[in-house]
Parts: structure tokens; C-alpha cells; sequence
């Protein structure tokens, strides 16, 4: 029994299962989307025509026992960056397509009309279903009708009104255990890909699913043990350690510290308010209003870095506030305070939106007039302008690029029209090198040098030095070939340290493939997805000149430290 | 006595004559502006930032006596294209350069605060004046106020309110001879590169002017008079030939009749109703309300193409609608209703937006839902938002491109981000072919094949003939040696069929500059300049992907004749 395919034909709605072809037997999450979309998608498409694709797959472990393995990978050509894009998710819909042996759901073609619907996938088939009386509504509500509806074993994979408006800004929505929207393959706009094909939801009913397929169960066992004890081990990723105490807000002092974290649109890289929206102060608070933490985004996490975030008494779960989350939505607006972060936070989980590119666009937003720094309640009401579809939301929910060149603004923190995330180049220049090369358009996910930058994880590099292009090429290389895995990228922490723990990554692989892969083989695996990224990249158009920060972080010093992005354009150039 | 280049600083307000480099002793127009923007401006800057540079320069006879030669070039990096650009106008204010013996103007730096400053150029030096009391102000009134202050001797360059939104609809107008701000270097939003460094006007006062340096008169006469004996003869050209008699608008019957008068946004090519917007209907109603027709817009013209167009009573004059005009704000709006349309170009020119991408704009705007197709008054309404620098407003200022994205329209018509211009590439292939390739963005002064497509001059060439590679290259190539030489480019549709017109154009540059070009150099030269134009292109990130027409006109088949453009991008790669 084989894995499928799930091709989904949105024009003359028509879903059906293939068998998945030999030559993508191996793979899984960005190594199967990003080789779907290299071979299916013609790169000069319009994103949001009738020849993009939206591939949503599974890792390959993806379904198991395999820990902490829970991902699912989004892709096709992004409407904000006009590459192609890769973003993923922690969420229990994705360990349903693996046990259903669904390799990648492919949707196709275009819907003519104005009519949203709903595709219900179980073990036998697919069936569409209207979905139009869930246009135009939050995703918090539509969630708990669709759990209501479809009961309370499927997983959902679901669009909200900013993709209603092609907004670059609109993610692909996942559920979290309790069912709330709050699990984001957020970035590159790929919930437009999605709405402008006419589908606003997938419901995956895993009744019956055979489970994936382990082709050696000893294997696969001795791998996992050694991931396991390896996770156990490292302080960042064990029980009680950094992420599964505070989350990856553990960040907001650490970055801070080191003068890094952007406040005020990318104007400043400290300020001494951050430690009130810390890792730290939020547990506590966590804790003192009855939410969760810790908490996993999907089964099977050991590491266990997630959340619930709710209003005092328990009331209006949000979800996880992500560093990400708290550093857009807070310090780079000058937001120093939680309850506004949380209900900033919500509202975008609420309309389907990326948390990054949306705080990004709301500091470019208040620094072209439209809202003062600090004022969280203004920022909340500008989030309710792409709710209401006004034109300031349209505006909005086009993401960081857009809104500055629309309100005048010429500090527009993006590459490849894709917003930055929480880490400014100009104090810690790896994560910059990684922000200006990555085929995704600025991504700190894509190659992660904060890890020996900042937390001496894989070695240490120092954050001002500007000779970077080694670190990055091999965190990016590593980190595609983690994304195929169907392993969480916070699993790198520990194996990047304890080199028994990637064994048991690469064996728990040829447990499930019944493959002979050996360690050396990861970053082939990696160089091979990103080598198809790039090359789509390129007959997109893109050249080197792409690769490149905005021209004020290299005119602009950065306080305290008065640094700028001195990486020179050859350092850049030689990554790839 | 040399000529003179202008460098104005505006970081320090410091404004001064340099002798001309010899380097550029032979150049003027485009080929001053290209090359002065590829030698100073880094093609990977911000446009809008301190590193880009606005460059004006008259052509090498303007200012001469020689027939319709009053063209100035303006160029700099764009902010709607990413890429070089050089926008020319006709008007006294070019001559008056030519006069003051200015090769160029280089605006260069930024002011830093928010003061908008007005430059008066006199023959001995150039002052700073205030010019904040302009700032958000009609160009109408404006131009009346600064000829009232600055005398009618004076020749007007600035920029209103769209490039005070930093909008790349806007453009840098110039007077025409009733003083109206009618003239326009429209295209690319050169505009807001001149705002954003905090230019508002420039006033030259040709006082004192020294003249043209001609440096063999007899050769010049002989060559000049050549040239008015090609214009007098070419029925194009003629006295009550086809543009004397009715304008540009000549063209809307013409452009119908073959298909390729875009319509609603590009989504057919032909309406019967066209016929009430057309030049003969206008040139009837202009006679009729007491406008001017023929008129010049520059002294020195015999082609006399233009017009003023008023209210009844000829009250309000407006100036020109020329028939890109007429369509963008018309046809491609289903505005058949020539009041309407001399009500919104009277906005454009007021507002200082380029006509064509406020046309193409508003129709996507319509397309998105903003206002009904054919509403005339809705229409006006829009522009009205750019007045009041609404977030509507601020939104349509950017033009088509993020109108389109901003709203969720797909049928977006640009090439490299800039509106095209009045003829369907679907019908009429080569002009499409010279949209898409063309350094410039769509933009069809660039290599106008309609003239051969079309109007049998220049030799004929059948329409829907997909090999047009050749014809657009070599319409590029003499196009941009026109545009160096400060001739209209109305000249081509005479010395195009006559020869002995472009000898009479070559002796006329030989007459001034001392040199022996021969016909065969024509050629030599426009490449020299596309080269460099091409080259800054490259540099500044721009590949073969982005020499493409938009998905949709290959997509969706053109009532009534039913053409998609079927170009190869074999062929579009050949042109250069």
C-alpha cells in the first residue's frame, strides 16, 4: 500500500487520489512541495492565477511516533516575495495526512466564480461542500462551528479574510489541540494562493487511516530512542530547559541584550521596556491567569515550547504568543504590553494572518501616520480595518512592501518584498546574511544563525563580524533537508550539539523509507531542495541583486551599538 | 563660452554651474539623461532615497530655431519600474535651458525635514526660495500664482500633489504657452523622486540668455530647412494633415477600427461608442466651446499638434487631451463622455499625475470595485481622494500596478510595474513586443509600431504578425536617438518616409555641434544609449523575465477579433 497524492482541481472541482509517483517516494514536507511546485508550477505564473499550485505535504516521519515530528509544509509561488515558498506548521492536521498516506494534497486550477468551498478528505476520498457562509468571518469562531459540524477528530487546514482580499499577508491556518487557529504556515502569502482558487477549507478525517507505512520497525525504534535522549539532554530543548519553560520568547532579553531586537520599524536595537513582554514575565503571567504553558503545538512534542495565552481568568484562549509574534506585534511597534500583544495576536490568528508580516506592516503603517507607536488599542483598530475589507485593510493586508510604498514610507524592512523577522542585521549579521540569500525572502527560520550567533548552539560565531556566508550556507543547507523530515527545526538545537541525536534523525528516516541513508547524506538532501528553490527562483527572474538588505540598514547605524549591514555583496554573492 | 551643467544639492541647498564634462559635450535629451543617471546613480538604490538623482536636460537643437524641437528629458532611477527612465516633454521651458546654455539639471541628495523648496535658475546663478505655501496645492492655481510672481517670461518645472504622496503616477510638469500646467515628463513617477528630495519648482528666467552655441550656421540653416520641407510634405505632418487637424486623437477611429483600442480595462479592443471621444468629434466641439485648435505646445512647432481644450464659453481651459489621454481616462474606463474626460485629465494635470497611469489605474480601480465602469463623476471622485491624500488616494497614487494588488485584480496591464499605454498588444503585436522589452517599462513612445502596423508609415507591417522583433529594435534604436536630439518624435512620422527630413536632422546636429554625423550614425547612437539604458537595467536587477507582457493578455482572447498575444518570448528575447 502507497502513499497518494490528493490533486484537487479547483476549477472544475474535481478531487481525486494518484498514486505517488517513484521519484517522489522519498520525500516529504519542503522537499516534496518545493519538488511538486519546481515541476508543476511555471515560475513566470501569476501567483495568483490559474497556473499556481498550492501543495500542502506532510514530513516524511510525519504520523509516527517519531517525537517532536508534527509538521506540515505549504507550498507554491508566493504572492509577496513572486519566488517560490515554503512555510510549515506544528499541527495535528498534519500527522493525519501522514497516517492517511497522503503525500501531498495538490490544488490546482481556479474556481470562476465568487464561491468559497470546503473540501472534506477522509481515508476514501474527497467530497467539496459550500463554504460561503464562513466568508467574510473570524477563523476563531468558524474553528468551533467546524469542530461542531465535523466533529472533533478531523484537523483543519483553513484561509481567513485577509486571504479573502489576496492578501500577501495571509497565511494557511492549522488547528492547535484545542482547536483553535492559532497553528500558521504563515509566511509568503500563501493563504491568498489558496482563497483565490475558490478554497477556503480542507477538513481531514483520519477515521480508518491505515497509519504510515514503517518499512523497518527496529530501525525506525533505535532511531527515535536516540533523538529522544538527545532532545532530553540539551538545555535548550529539555523538560524544564529554555524553549519548554518560557517558549521561544525566552528570546525577548536574550536578543534584546545583545542590542538586536528591532523596536520602533528596525530604528532601534534595545530598549528596557522589552523585559516586560519577556519569555519570562509572559510565563508568569500565564500562569497567574490560568492558561497553559507548557504545551505542545501538535501530539507527540517532547520539547513542548508552546502555549495558551489567554485574557485574566482563563477566558478568550488565543494560542501561543510566539517571540516572533511578541517582538512584531509589541517592541517593533512599540507595544510594551501583553494583553495588547495577546489581542493584536488574536486578531491575526482571527483574519489568517502572518503574526511577522503584519507587525512589520503595522510599525511601517505608524511610522507613515496612520497610528501612533505604542498605542496598541489604535493597532487593534487598524487590524479591524482588513475585517471590515476597508481600504486601509486592503492596504494593510498587502503586507510590510506595500503599505510603505503606499503611505510614502522609505523604511521598509523586507527582501524579496517579504517582511523581517525579529533579529536586525545590522547587531547579528549571520541571521542577515540568511534574511538576504534565502530563496524565501527574508526568513530567520530558513537558516538560523542566532543559534551560534547569540546562543552558542553549533558552535560560536561572532555577531558583528561580518564573514558569514559559510554559516548561513550550512544552517540553510541543514535546515531544508530538517524541513523534509517532518521534525520540528527546534530539534536542531540538540543535534547540532549532540551528534548521536542526528544519528537517530537519519535512522528513525530509514525506519520509515527502509532507506540506507547515513548522516553524510543530510546536507545533500538539504543542497538538493534548495538548489530546485533556487533554480525556480531564477527563472522566476530573481538575480543576485535580490539578495540583497534594504539600502537603510546599510545607511542607518543602529542604536546602542551604531552598527550598520557592512556584509559586503561578494559575501553575499558566494553563499550559492 | 561652454555649456553648463546645474548641480543642485538639497542635502545642503547648495545650487551651481560646473562646465559640462567633455565627455558629454555632443550629448542632450535622453542621451544626457541616460548617461549622467548610469555614470552617478547606483542602479540598486532606493529611488526615493538620498543615492538616486533627477536629471533634466533639453534636447541638442532646443532652444534653436530649429521645427518642433522644444523637448526636455527628464530621468532618473523610477519608483514605479525599479529601473532607469527618461520622460520627455514639450515646452518653452526646455528652450529657455537650451537658451541658458544648461546641458543639465542634477538634483541630487535629500533634504532632510519636511520643507518643500523652490529653485529659480537665472543665466548667472541659481537661489533657494521657500516654497511650503505651495505644498498640497492645485497646479492650476499655482502656476497662475507663480507667474504672477515670477513674470510671464519664465519658464515652470514641478510636481503637485500625487508626488508629494511620493506616488509613482506622479509626474514633473512643465508649462505649456498659455502657462497651464499641461506638460508633463509623465511617465514613471519621476515626480516623486523630485518631491521626495524636497524639490517643488524649478523657475528658469532665460534673462540675459546667451543662446544656443551654434556652431556652423550655414550647415544648420540648410539642415533645418531640409526638415520643415519633410514636415510640410508628410500628410501626417502636414498643415491640415491628420495631427494638425485633430490632434493625437486622430488616432481613437483609427486604433478602433483596427481592434486595439482597449476597453474596460483591457477587455475588448473595440466599442462603438469610441466614436463620440474621437479627435475629429473633439476638434468639432473644441471650435464649438471657443478652445484653441491647432495650437503648439512649445514656440517654434509646425506640426502643431496640440490643443486647448475648455468648458463651454472656453472657460477653464485644461489644456491638450491627447488621444492616450482620452482612451486611458475614456475608453479604457467605458467614459465615453469628452466633458468627463477633460474634467479628469484637468485632475491629472492639476494633481500631477501622468494621464495614461491614472487612466490605467482608475480602471483597475473600477475592476476592484471602487466605482462603475463609465461613471464619469465617480471617476473624478477617485482623483479627488488623491487630493485630499486619502488612503484611497494614497492607494491610486501608486498607480496601477499596487491599485491592482491592493484591490485583488489579477488583470493587472503593466510591464516592469508601469501601466501600458493605448493599444491592445493582443491586436497590434508590436507594440506589445516593444511594452515588454523597452528599458522603460510599457511604454509606447519608446518604439512606436504602430506606425508601421497601423498607419502605413515607415513601411507597412501586418498587425497581427507575431515577428516583430526586428521592427521594435529598430523603432528602439532611432527612438532613442530622436529623443537625444530635442526633436519631437512626431518628426519620425515624416523622415521616416522622406530622407532627405533625416539628413535634414543630421546636418541640423552637425550645425550646432561641429561635428560630421552621417545618417548612418543615427543608429550607431540611439543603441549607444538603449546599451547603457539596458546596462543600468541589468545592474539594478532586471532579466529576460521581466521583457513579458502580463499573463492575462496571453490568456484571455481580445473580443472582437480574438487574439491573444502570441509572441514568443523567443522573440522578445531577440530584440536585444
Amino acid at each position: 500500500m502507497t502513499k497518494k497524492i490528493l490533486r484537487v482541481n479547483m476549477t472544475n472541482l474535481e478531487a481525486k487520489f494518484e498514486d505517488l509517483p517513484q521519484e517522489y517516494a522519498g520525500l516529504g514536507g519542503r522537499g516534496m512541495t518545493s519538488t511538486i511546485v519546481s515541476k508543476e508550477v511555471p515560475p513566470t505564473c501569476h501567483p495568483l492565477g490559474i497556473h499556481n499550485k498550492l501543495v500542502i505535504a506532510p514530513g516524511i516521519v510525519t504520523g509516527t511516533r517519531a517525537p517532536t515530528s508534527g509538521r506540515v509544509s505549504v507550498g507554491g509561488k508566493s504572492p509577496l516575495t513572486g519566488g517560490i515558498k515554503e512555510a510549515n506548521a506544528g499541527t495535528s492536521f498534519a500527522q493525519m495526512l501522514g497516517r492517511m498516506r497522503i503525500g501531498a494534497i495538490i490544488v490546482e486550477g481556479k474556481h470562476a466564480g465568487d464561491d468559497y468551498f470546503l473540501l472534506k478528505v477522509t481515508n476514501d476520498g474527497a467530497e467539496f461542500m459550500d463554504a460561503n457562509k464562513w466568508a467574510g468571518k473570524g477563523l476563531y469562531n468558524t474553528y468551533k462551528a467546524l469542530y461542531k459540524e465535523f466533529g472533533d477528530t478531523v484537523g483543519i487546514c483553513g484561509v481567513g479574510i485577509a486571504a479573502e482580499l489576496l492578501g500577501s499577508m495571509s497565511g494557511v491556518c492549522f488547528n492547535d489541540p484545542e482547536g483553535l487557529p492559532s497553528r500558521y504556515s504563515g509566511r509568503g502569502g500563501l493563504g491568498a494562493v489558496m482563497a483565490s482558487k475558490g478554497l477556503k477549507f480542507i477538513i481531514a478525517d483520519p477515521a480508518n487511516a491505515p497509519g504510515v507505512e514503517i518499512a523497518n520497525e527496529e530501525v525506525f525504534s533505535e532511531g527515535i530512542k536516540k533523538l529522544i535522549n538527545a532532545l532530553g539532554e540539551h538545555p535548550v530543548t529539555q523538560p524544564k530547559g529554555g524553549l519548554n519553560s518560557f517558549g521561544t520568547s525566552v528570546l525577548v532579553n536574550i536578543i534584546n541584550e545583545a542590542g538586536g531586537l528591532p523596536q520602533r520599524n528596525f530604528s532601534r536595537g534595545q530598549d528596557e521596556r522589552a523585559e516586560k513582554i519577556s519569555g519570562e514575565v509572559k510565563a508568569e503571567e500565564i500562569k497567574k491567569r490560568g492558561g497553559i504553558r507548557p504545551h505542545f503545538c501538535s501530539p507527540g512534542c517532547i520539547i513542548q515550547c508552546s502555549e495558551v495565552w489567554t485574557k485574566p481568568g482563563g477566558k478568550d484562549p488565543v494560542g501561543v504568543l510566539e517571540y516572533e509574534s511578541v517582538w512584531a506585534l509589541g517592541a517593533n511597534c512599540e507595544i510594551y504590553n501583553l494583553d495588547d500583544i495577546g489581542e493584536l495576536n488574536r486578531a491575526c490568528n482571527d483574519l489568517g494572518c502572518d503574526t511577522i508580516e503584519a507587525g512589520d506592516t503595522l510599525a511601517v503603517a505608524m511610522e507613515g501616520g496612520l497610528a501612533k507607536f505604542g498605542d496598541g488599542k489604535a493597532a487593534l483598530k487598524l487590524m479591524d480595518e482588513i475585517r471590515k475589507k476597508t481600504p486601509i485593510g486592503r492596504i494593510l493586508a498587502q503586507g510590510t512592501e506595500i503599505t510603505g510604498r503606499v503611505l510614502g514610507v522609505t523604511r521598509i524592512p523586507t527582501v524579496k518584498g517579504q517582511g523581517l523577522p525579529a533579529y536586525d542585521p545590522r547587531a547579528i549579521k549571520g541571521i542577515g546574511v540568511t534574511y538576504a540569500t534565502t530563496p524565501m525572502g527574508a526568513d530567520h527560520t530558513a537558516g538560523y544563525a542566532i543559534a551560534p550567533e547569540i546562543m552558542g548552539v553549533g558552535g560560536e560565531a561572532d555577531p558583528r563580524d561580518p564573514k558569514k556566508a559559510e554559516l548561513s550556507r550550512n544552517l540553510q543547507i541543514a535546515t531544508a533537508a530538517v524541513d523534509a523530515t517532518g521534525y520540528c527545526l527546534f530539534i536542531a538545537f540538540a543535534v547540532l550539539d549532540i551528534p548521536s541525536g542526528l544519528e537517530g534523525i537519519v535512522e528513525s528516516l530509514n525506519g520509515v523509507l527502509g532507506t540506507e541513508l547515513t548522516v553524510a547524506d543530510v546536507p545533500i538532501i538539504g543542497k538538493q531542495i534548495l538548489d530546485i528553490e533556487l533554480d525556480f527562483n531564477k527563472k522566476a527572474g530573481f538575480t543576485a541583486i535580490d539578495d540583497r538588505l534594504p539600502e537603510f540598514f546599510m545607511e542607518e547605524k543602529l542604536p546602542p551599538s551604531d552598527e550598520v549591514f557592512n556584509v559586503t555583496d561578494d559575501e553575499l554573492d558566494s553563499v550559492f
